[in-house]
Formats: C-alpha cells, structure tokens, sequence
C-alpha cells in the first residue's frame, strides 16, 4: 500500500455484513445509514482486486430454527421475520449488492457472532496468504467492524478501518466508535486515501 | 440474584486491569478516572462474597520483555518505563487495590489482550461452575470491558455491565459506551443496584 505504510506488509480488504437485512429499511436488522456506503465500499473493492489485495466478504447467514443468532438478538430477529436466512426473500435476504461484483477469487466467510474472527476460519486463511495487515469496510461499526478491529489487533494484525466505507444507526454512534478505535491503535482513512495510497506506489 | 432476574442463573462477577499500572497517574497507562471507582469495586466485590457469587479478577502481568504487549501499545509501554511486569514497582506495578482483600476462594486470571476471555481459561471455568451471567466491573470502559461484553455475548452469557464501577479517559467515551452495549443487549446497572437486587432475594 501507500508510502506511509510499510510497503511489505500484505494486506487483505475484508467486506463485512453488506447484506440486505442489514442494509434495507424493511429489514428489522437494518443499520440506517448502511445502504448510502455501497458506492464507496463497490470502489474500495474494486480497487483492491485491481491491486491483487485479496478481499473477504463476511457475512450472516443464520440457520432457519435461529440457533445461531445472538441471544440478545433473537426475539427482535423472530419479530422481524426472521432475516439473513437462506430462505429469506427481498429485503430480509442474504444478498449482497450486484454493484460488488463478487466472483470466484473472493473469498467468502459466514461468520456466527459479531467479529469476522469469532468461530471463522478468518485467522487461519489470512495467516496462509501471509497477510500482516487488514482493511476494514461495512457494518455496524460499532458491532461488528469493531469487534474484528479488536480481534485483529490482538491477533497482530494492523488494523485500518476506512471510514465512510462503515457504517452506523447514528453519526454520534460512528464517531464515538471511530475515536475509540483510533485511540486503541487502529488507523482510520477513508476511501479516497484507501485508493490514493496505493495509487502512489 | 433479584428478582427481574432469572433467579435460576448461576452468576460470577468478573473485576478486570484493576491494577496500579492502570490506575496511578505516575503509569502511562493510567486511566484517568479508573482510581474513583475502587471503593464502588471494592463494595460490589464484598457483596459476590457474601453471597457465595464467584468473584475473579482478570488482569495483566506483562513480559518483561514485551512480547506479549498488544502491538499497538508497546512503543507507549517502553515508553513509560514498562508498566505492569512481574518486576514493575510502586505505581507502574500489578498489584490491585489493598481494598479489594483479594483471599484464596476468589479466582486469578491473567490475560495477555483486552478481552477477558481472549486465549485464556476464563470461558472454561465458568462453564466447569454452570455460570450462565457474567457482571463486568473493572477499566477501561471502551477496550477491556466492551472486549469482553462482546465475547461474552457471543458466548451466550447474559452479560451486565456495573457502570460506577467501570472507567474511561473521559466521561464521553464512557457513556457512548454504555450506550453501544446497551443496543446490543447487556444489562447496564450501578453499583446499589448490584448489591440491592441481591438483597430482594
């Protein structure tokens, strides 16, 4: 990546919960402000496969009897018309936005809890491609976003987080989470720099 | 514990980094308002004894070598003379309050992250005791007790967080916070809410 950084570190992009009953108001999962981050985080993935940066989608896909949602979830999920299951239409589905393009060189997780490391294979494929570094895009920020930065810095990942590429139900909401994080270690750009940086090499 | 509670849950209260390398403005690792919460601490601690509610504290005894420094942390750490080492004197040290009167029922866990239950024994312990509710008290706020929220959430703990008890820089940080923790379903409570809800019983 970019001249700041250093240049040896492989990185990864790691996509994380854009998925229709996250990102659509009909969905009782919805993050408000989730869906206006498509374009950026489209142009972040693009930009990393143009750079050969692998990118992970992470994402939910929750079993039909909801044995895999959270505990402090579950009633407002089976309230809501039980979202992000295989079988849920429309809003509620597990899709991704077309404008991702996804295809065969991605890589896929489905993750049980909030942080991409929890219970994943996350941590055993990135260490396998020598990745050093990750690139955090998508939502909740406070949730799920900050629980992998977390995860990632305590496994010793660097941690950047590219900020209008997240999302949160409120700007107080992503801001404080933004500051915790750059506090703790974390490094914080937004997609311009993402692309920029590399585009300095 | 109290009655809007499941009666039937088994409890452990879990008093985490409550150690002068965090809590003395000498440290540079010092949480400014972490020292004000030892007598509320010290009170919640004193009544999980008296009703047999395990206590356990978590915190941190660093290498003296800094290998198991979180990354992002250790330039800070060297920095400041190495707190929290087996070797750290005064107020750079590992010991805890002498209010607490830590005793050999109460439990030990060192944790090399933030989370209490990153790579290390804490789930399994619990689990070996049938507890089902954890109550975090301890510091800071944003890092080492929302760590371990999340993970205890993920692990299907309920899990309540005492806020008197618990600390950050500033009072910002501390209730945005709460707040997140509160969205994403623990239980916020205080320190007489603690000891009184037992003493409905």
């Amino acid at each position: 990546m970019g001249n700041n950084n250093c240049k040896d570190d492989r990185a990864a992009l790691i996509v994380i919960d854009m998925q229709n009953g996250f990102l659509e108001e009909e969905s009782s999962l919805c993050i408000a402000m989730a869906k206006a981050t498509v374009p950026a985080c489209s142009r972040v993935i693009r930009f990393a496969r143009e750079k050969q940066i692998p990118v992970f989608f992470v994402t939910r896909i929750y079993k039909e009897d909801g044995s895999d949602v959270e505990h402090t979830r579950k009633e407002n999920w089976e309230a809501g018309g039980k979202p992000l299951t295989k079988s849920s239409k429309g809003p509620l589905s597990i899709e991704m936005p077309a404008e991702f393009t996804v295809n065969s060189k991605d890589f896929f997780i489905v993750k049980p809890r909030f942080s991409a490391f929890f219970a994943t294979e996350l941590d055993l494929i990135l260490r396998r491609l020598g990745v050093q570094k990750i690139y955090l895009a998508g939502t909740t920020t406070p949730n799920c976003i900050r629980t992998t930065c977390y995860d990632g810095i305590s496994l010793d990942y660097g941690v950047t987080v590219i900020e209008d590429c997240c999302s949160s139900n409120t700007l107080e909401i992503q801001r404080a989470n933004m500051l915790d994080m750059k506090n703790i270690g974390a490094k914080i750009i937004d997609a311009d720099s993402f692309c920029g940086e590399s585009e300095e090499e």
